[in-house]
């Protein structure tokens, strides 16, 4: 793997990153039901990289909160492995590639209720029931967690879009109930679903994703000393890579090269192995559900660092 | 990454690895509709590791031929793109995970006859009839590009296990048809197959697959200069980590932590990038296609390097 | 089609598959999800005919009350239709049978959320849906109508066995979310499925069930007057017939040649139209979910007397 | 059921049933992969219904032969059953509807090669290739049988639109190696097909498909007596209710309430037990392959008549 060693400095990168990326014209799509993931303006676009020599870089809306999402499955998986002293996470959720998206449904009836990788929200689901075990104010655990990597004042819970998010939610309370006719929930299903939402409703800006991710690129270790084995952070980054973009994991691997997690929210956490943590965000998606904008963005920085795992 | 520097000689670890994985008793399967496969002693196992600096190291039963399979779509795909100026070949076939392994007459019908990956059969098949434009005989290509990577008398194409397999072929049949269904396949279906099956019967021990993939580590660079570009080898990398494995491309990317593509000859080939090529062969499966002790070996290789591109 | 008249008297005939089709020995299953239904002894069975020219017949176990389960939503469908002017109820759900049982959460999904038929849970959550329009309390009117039909003491609901269902209707629930997710009820999921579980857990007798459903064997005239028209009469035997017996409907089709509608308490309803009603019931089930013996004595007892549509 | 008797002269009814239903516009489509269907002109409308009592009913363009296609599975399966001594047919396929036709190859790959029914083209394979064990030429096989109902010059394969169907027969290809796979075709893939291929190539006028279908309505009795038993020819009736319209048999089952079976050369051929047989042609089909003005005709027909099986 190359280093960024033989780059220009990597703060003028990310600026030029921005000046090709940032939209211009209005492209890509939104989540037509979540209401507040609405509001962002389509050429919002920023980009952080904390390196492990303790470096943060960043460029453009860098500095903006926004809704991760998704993103918040590789915390609330580092969290519950972290607690999982019997290793019985893994008895309740596959490590596999889901395959089409709509098969989300059709291999959890196939698998007996065993979904297939816990960043679809089946496995995610099983991911918070497990965590809620330590103690059922899951959602509080993992922005506990960011705060002590990130810093004041830090990520927060948008608590209004979490509502709103809810009341929309009905197609996780029917996965959360279809869990539980298989007996792999152990909470109530609204329970569960609650702390989902609210987990998926943090707000934090891509310096603080960044920060947050980058225990991922140094073995395990964060701001406050080990959160997971360096053999589990590998792990982490193999799920990544295979099932963190939806249903373009293999795109994204192929263009991009390297371990990530996108959202809805518009954000993606890539990993560079001992290097450091990317965040990108640009709010519109595409057909996917990936930035469309920080797509194109991290395969671009990629090709110019020679940042790629493979 | 780690490189071996500070391991013990490479040579000792893996008269270690044979020592520990060498099967004892009997145990996995092996497929059921291929005779000749059933042949080879359960006990059979070996392992070679060509590295980027010129060495080759084995151990076991790493000089006796064996049936490599499906390992030979890696070498169909990289010698599709070498000759795909076009690019047209991605048009035809995707880069994505298939999910569960019943899925693929399912998908092929869902994706409207364009396979999810070049590795499932339906994929490989399409990969095959692009080559056959360059020259019909496209299991001739291959072992003529195989046997200038690894030298004489080196591989060969076991012509009686192919008319074997080719009389129970009848599902890769129903695939070529399925494909020209739908406009995927130039050439006619039955030609198709059989050069297929002709490159699968493919005969190469561990060290002629570890020497002729050794170019997939080295940015593309193979014995007799350049067999596909950098940006392409590292792409193919990115595919074998997400769809190499069969329906456990998930799971071996968390145990192992290196792209690989096995054979139901119990063959497989995995890529440390800038490092070396692996080849390991065991014959017995597990239920997923993959071979049992091959992949124990993997992982155990991988821990004891620190190998992994994670 | 031939009538009875040739016959013996059908009071015999009944005697004699009684004696013939009464469980010996202990076979089929009882559904393990539902404790209730657990408990009737494994040679409980009864049969009753109820004729259009006034008369009932019956025999055996025909007067002990059992779970009518799925058989309830052959009235429900009767009732929603009777009170649908607007013909609305055909937008929310289709006529078609569902192919095999595991589809149901699949076609769903394939079908945005409108169900194959109203015999699947999925689509008698809809019509209990539709009938809460009228009156929210659907299993009151429901149980009023069955009243109606067949009179004092008559059905009752066994609200115990129906409070113990709902504790383990995980599946439905998630079905009734999902169909929310689509936009295809209106009703709170929760209100939805209460309302559906108590409708199954009616308990009728074979001689109250054969009354109850005479109006669909006389163009739709029930005991107090019309209850739907003729031509909705003959087009609920046309459901039944296509989609009645879970995904054994081909089976019963071509065994019994009557339209039938199958309870997981072990009850079939079966209509002869311009003949009779006539019900079988027996706990044990066959794999599909039908009574083992029910429908053996149907098969049977068409035989005897000629009664087919065919 | 009703009987005709009330009804005015049949013939003058089948004239009306031309007058309003004989389309005049363009609308429905024609198969996009069998250029010669491609070639009647949209407005052909005949229909003609044969009785039990010996009477032939006809009005429009009755007297044109049209390419019956899958209306051959009938009479393919009707042979089948009657050299079925052995009961055998019944393990290769089963009796049950399919669901929506996408599902075709995934019931197939589901339920282990054994076709829901005999109706679908993997059914149908697998009827003619045991019609084959009597004898190689299966299609000579059923022309002659038709040839015996109808009489002279009568139907006869239009062997050059055969040729041309043959051509574009990928599908059925794939199925039918499919079904080698799974040990559940005898006769080569190739053989099959064309044999299947040509039976659907059969030229026959309306006049003739309703002489032929007539055994189905009279007890299994055809023009030179006993075809099948007269319980097997009530069983086929309801293998047409339950399977014969493709994925609309619930909703024909609905609207016209007979035993149908349709093919995508415009023609329907319909069953009225004890009473008559039906057939009517419009070459445009709906979007379930279905004639459009024959469904319309057909449940106009029903209305008139009172002629329903419930």
């Amino acid at each position: 793997m190359m280093t960024a060693l033989d780059s220009p400095p990597l703060g003028l990168v990310l600026d030029d990153i921005v000046r090709s990326h940032r939209p211009r014209t209005e492209a890509g799509s939104v989540p037509a039901n979540i209401p507040h993931l609405q509001s962002p303006p389509f050429d919002r676009f920023g980009i952080a990289v904390a390196t492990t020599s303790g470096e943060v870089f960043s460029s453009g809306d860098a500095g903006l909160p926004f809704s991760i999402q998704s993103i918040s499955k590789v915390f609330t998986l580092a969290m519950a492995l972290s607690a999982d002293d019997s290793g019985s996470l893994w008895s309740r959720v596959l490590r596999e590639p889901s395959g089409t998206s709509f098969n989300s449904l059709v291999q959890l009836e196939v698998e007996h209720g065993v979904p297939r990788n816990p960043f679809i929200n089946s496995g995610a689901l099983v991911v918070t029931d497990h965590l809620m075990e330590r103690s059922p104010d899951a959602a509080a655990q993992v922005l506990r967690f960011l705060n002590g990597q990130v810093g004041q004042p830090g990520p927060f819970i948008d608590e209004i879009a979490a509502r709103s998010e809810l009341s929309s939610s009905s197609r996780n309370l029917a996965l959360a109930h279809f869990l539980k006719e298989f007996g792999n929930l152990r909470r109530p299903a609204q329970a569960v679903v609650e702390n989902y939402v609210r987990q998926c409703s943090i707000m934090m800006t891509c310096v603080e994703v960044a920060k947050a991710g980058l225990f991922l690129a140094q073995d395990g270790r964060g701001a406050q000393g080990a959160v997971i084995s360096r053999s589990e952070a590998k792990r982490i980054g193999s799920i990544m890579l295979t099932c963190g973009m939806y249903d373009a994991a293999g795109e994204f691997a192929y263009r991009v090269g390297l371990p990530g997690k996108s959202g809805v929210g518009g954000g993606i956490l890539a990993i560079v192995p001992g290097e450091c943590a990317i965040c990108v965000w640009s709010p519109r998606l595409d057909s996917k559900g990936n930035s469309l904008a920080g797509t194109a963005a991290l395969a671009d920085l990629s090709d110019r660092t020679g940042w790629s795992i493979f």
